[in-house]
């Protein structure tokens, strides 16, 4: 999947291997190759990205053994210090971890804010951890492809746990959420009595709530944050679902409640396993995903082929001043497409 | 917008007119106009179609100035009562006003649930109310899609609320919360002490929430499943929001708490427009229409076009199988398509 025009091209690989070499060295967990194959992902190269693809076909049947942790939170919610704290235990467990990021606001920003590795600086060190940052100048759609084939690589490459880390911010957190097994929200507890607010539409979609930055004084607002949200919870999850979504407090930076948190982690997973839906849940992914991408594509090529754009930013313009119905203009966006 | 093949071709009307009369017509009241130039936005004959979208092109700049008011809610909550009621006070107010329902079920049924006049019999004799039955058969972007155009004609025929009706199945209420300006969730509290669950994700839609069936013995546990969901709403909504979703207990059947209801549906509708996003809000439904109607044909195309089904369906198969990468998948779809 090309990137929008005009976004940075990456640094070539230095020297292209062949397709064999590619999958060889990645089961073989050659973390270099692991780099330079995620590279080619993120490559706008037409060549590079038919190189990933035949790479990833062959990696695919290898791949899906990992546990897929999502991870989201505002920025100041600790979710790195969580990441590396859990991590290294993680290691200490004698698991492989990937870590990888989806940050929209690297769009914005020009670079990434997550995927800088001296966040995670006991992590960034270790062979049997590998830490990737989100590309960047890409859309979200092309952000979150390139973050679902690097899961295939990690997983091909041996790593058992892959925790995609995203902010909360617009659709990101949907995306993520759709690529996982688990899906994790970090929240902090806000000043005095006042619940920080938590983003609209986000405890829907967790099965896991985090509150960090139990330490110190601000042991009790997290333990009243604890309640209040556990409250909400059953409320917005009838007795009989087939998992309510626990609310822990944690302390990434003194390392309490992470064991308790990785457990519920697992006890999730359980559940989703017991009832039979794990690997539903993942088959229904990956469909959903072919098609998403299908109606990515199609609505790239008409907001960027050469004579469409301007149709389409025409048609889209009369119909949010309601001069057009939006039957009309699809009718005619379709036709442009030879559809 | 065609319908799926196979799904009963709905009556032809009597006798077609020209464009200009069914502009005419609808644009002078006249309900027997407007019934037939929604029968023709829901007839799958090409020529119909073309009628439909000419006819609706004319009507788009009469319309938009209704009160455009979801509701969804469980079977048996109560929504046919409620809609009768507050109909039927409208009315007494010199609002006129028409209801449209989206029922998904009715493609398992074959027959429409929610659209049976007979459930609103005091609002079905009122020549200032219109009541339309949803189309059966279709899909429910086609249901979705014709209930946004019988939107737009109601309008223009200068009906000044249109109520939509869903009942809580799938997808249907994030279409149905897409295409309204206020949308209002009709609960019930549970049995004894037990509140209902309430489906995932409803909560987070939803700007107007009714405990209906306040009545009798039944007063207490409305009360008490109020309390419990105030709180909980006050906790997904950061105090710094423009709205926090009212919490209201009502009796349909007695009549009670429905002006207060309705006055929280002009509340809220004020709120958007002192915040200027009541425009935008609609604005933006449109716009994501229309690219919602272009995904939305294109995989018609690929699940129902001659040799392209077969193709899309071996294809979901081994990506659902993990034999296959999604994105390898969609390139093969997008190609068959010639794109």
């Amino acid at each position: 999947m090309p990137n929008r025009p005009g976004s940075p091209t990456p640094p070539p690989p230095r020297r292209r291997l062949g397709v064999e070499q590619y999958v060889e060295g990645v089961l073989a967990r050659d973390r270099g190759v692991l780099a330079r194959v995620i590279t080619l992902i993120e490559s706008r190269r037409p060549d590079d990205r038919e190189t990933a693809r035949r790479v990833l076909d062959a990696l695919v049947p290898h791949s899906g053994r990992s546990i897929r942790l999502g991870i989201t939170g505002v920025p100041g919610a600790g979710k790195s210090t969580l990441i590396e704290a859990m991590g290294m235990n993680l290691l200490d467990a004698g698991r492989r971890v990937a870590v990888l990021a989806i940050d929209p606001s690297s769009r914005l920003t020009g670079g990434s804010i997550l995927g800088d590795k001296t966040r995670m600086p006991r992590l960034s060190t270790r062979d049997d951890a590998y830490i990737r940052p989100s590309p960047t100048g890409s859309t979200l759609g092309g952000v979150a492809g390139h973050t679902r084939e690097a899961m295939i690589a990690c997983e091909a490459a041996g790593f058992d746990v892959v925790i995609v880390e995203t902010v909360g911010v617009g659709q990101s957190e949907t995306t993520v959420a759709d690529m996982v097994d688990t899906f994790l929200a970090v929240l902090i507890a806000g000043a005095g009595d006042e619940l920080q607010g938590i983003k609209r539409g986000l405890v829907e979609m967790v099965d896991l709530l985090a509150i960090n930055k139990a330490d110190g004084e601000n042991r009790r607002p997290v333990e009243r944050a604890v309640a209040q949200y556990r409250n909400a919870i059953r409320l917005l999850h009838p007795p009989e679902s087939p998992w309510i979504p626990p609310v822990l407090p944690c302390s990434a930076r003194e390392g309490s409640g992470l064991d308790a948190l990785w457990e519920q982690v697992l006890a999730h997973r359980q559940a989703l396993e017991r009832a039979g839906l794990l690997s539903e849940k993942r088959r229904s992914q990956a469909v959903r995903w072919m098609w998403d991408l299908v109606d990515d594509s199609v609505r790239r090529m008409l907001r960027e082929g050469p004579g469409l754009r301007d149709l389409a930013e025409g048609l889209e313009a009369r119909v949010r001043d309601g001069e057009l119905t939006a039957s009309t203009a699809a009718d005619r966006l379709l036709s442009a497409l030879g559809l």
